[in-house]
């Protein structure tokens, strides 16, 4: 396939997968001129953005997401959306064919017309800051998609930065009596916007009760993220249908919520600005452990703080001085 | 008082309280002289560093920190050590006087040979780093104290910023069920190696052991900062005396354990490490943001990011060209 611009701009605005696909992996590709194409096709359908739901969904490995996934996604289908799936799988090449398993594991989903999905392994991510993913987002609205699900295992880091790029964040639990039972690593709760316990079922459904009062319990340790939204604890069950309903009209409720009152607006310019400053910052970075002159010293000088010979302070003030009095200036 | 370094060295290695005080005044002066010159001071008494136990005590208004210190503190003193206290004020200015309040509170201690105390307001940092409390730990530990407890009142950002310089850091909780009565806030939980609990006493006995209960319970979500390590929750009342060994008690056995399996030494390097990185991006950061080719574009560019117009990797990348192709080059 050619790189025309023309061509993918008006393929994906005319919601043809073949070239949505194509630019996802453009956008994912470490060739520069890739990357620079994506940019202008980025470029062009930007003014074709923002429309869609942004849904965040993650939870520890077993607890059954693909499968709640599979029967909660129906939800938006049957409503007449269309849906885009953007699975990030923090360990990169590693499982990633785990991830291509729970495609198939989505069996309905994934051989339905109006659904899209897509692993993207956050391991090519490059620039430091995960870019792929918030720009597949973009790319998929462009496409015509209503809902967007962003995917990720529970892993810590991963959660931080789905959070960062969607409007809703549900957290997937396990049934159970507390401890890292439930599957909620430290810090990640407080970024949820709703809580679904999984398998709600048969033999299960008295643990995952226990479940949901002690997570209730816990959430009351945390401020909410957004105003006037109090996150809830939901107890569901994919196998017996059940549950799954609350979490769709609580994701419904909290958007035309905050949409009403322009919060949504706003978290989204936030988000906006958060993703230039990051990049910004990891640019400069990136260029100053570059220079020859820094990494001539960085290693020697590092130590020097870390053995607690040196000030941190000073450490930093040479190394800059180091830094902008030798580099070169020249176009990035 | 003149500037003389060997002086002042000499003043503070032979703990002689003015220099002491007068140094820590130079260490949050915001101007430049001051600032190198405690600069060499601080280089020359590094050696004589390291030695204390770095504690850090937070809860929220109300709490009844200063009560709770004065009585604390007393255990580390009657032990034979030497005592310092610095109190960060996170709203500076604003509430300057409170904490100074705080301190004639301390009376027992505040008059006490063995001990020093010294509020630092947040609202004098420069550099975007708080350097000053992690400077003052510095001075104080060449000055011979063997304990600094550094002290804020709980508003989120303070606790992070006090748990980066120190080895134990203790929560102080309010008695109460649930809720954000018992005063932790979202994300600070994660960050204690121990919980204190004040008031258990009289009328308010039995609300302090629910929220005992409750925290407890709250902690199996976290993972804890430091391997084999696992925060507990402590009924105290400074009232009655009681619990304070408790905390005490938990306190030396953390140092011991962490200083045995290696762990105290290699979390300072951490913190030493981080320390010096984030001077660094600080300083990368300010001096982009200074550049006048930079200003001149930043608010259009930004809006535009804001609004959704723009890609905001494609700011990014235009903002840094501008700098780096335009940026004379001279000393810092």
């Amino acid at each position: 396939m050619q790189l025309v611009l023309e061509t993918f701009v008006k393929g994906i605005l005319g919601q043809q997968l073949n070239f949505l696909g194509r630019a996802i992996t453009l956008v994912e590709s470490t060739l520069k001129e890739h990357q620079q194409f994506a940019d202008q096709v980025l470029e062009q359908i930007l003014p074709h953005t923002g429309q869609s739901i942004r849904l965040g969904i993650s939870g520890p490995p077993g607890v059954g997401k693909s499968t709640f996934i599979e029967a909660f996604g129906q939800l938006f289908v049957e409503a007449g959306n269309k849906l885009a799936i953007l699975a990030i799988d923090p360990s990169s090449q590693r499982s990633q064919g785990s991830i291509l398993g729970d495609k198939t594991r989505m069996e309905a989903l994934a051989t339905h017309p109006n659904v899209f999905i897509r692993p993207s392994p956050a391991g090519t991510a490059s620039g430091g800051v995960n870019h792929h993913t918030r720009e597949s987002i973009l790319l998929c609205e462009a496409a015509g998609y209503d809902i967007i699900i962003v995917e990720t295992v529970g892993v810590g880091q991963s959660e931080v930065v789905v959070r960062q790029m969607v409007d809703y964040f549900l957290l997937l639990a396990q049934p159970g009596a507390g401890d890292e039972l439930q599957g909620i690593k430290r810090g990640i709760m407080e970024l949820a916007d709703g809580i679904a316990i999984t398998k709600s079922d048969g033999r299960l459904l008295a643990d995952a009760r226990i479940a949901q009062k002690s997570l209730e319990s816990a959430l009351h340790y945390q401020i909410p993220l957004h105003d006037h939204w109090r996150p809830e604890v939901f107890c569901c069950s994919a196998l017996e249908n059940k549950g799954l309903t609350d979490v769709y009209q609580n994701i419904l409720n909290f958007i035309e919520q905050q949409k009403a009152s322009g919060e949504l607006d706003r978290y989204r310019q936030t988000q906006r600005k958060n993703w230039w400053i990051e990049t910004l910052r990891y640019g400069l970075i990136e260029r100053f452990f570059q220079s020859p002159y820094v990494k001539k010293q960085l290693a020697e000088l590092e130590q020097e703080v870390i053995q607690g010979n040196m000030l941190p302070k000073r450490v930093a003030q040479q190394l800059l001085k180091l830094y902008f009095s030798n580099e070169p200036i020249g176009n990035l």
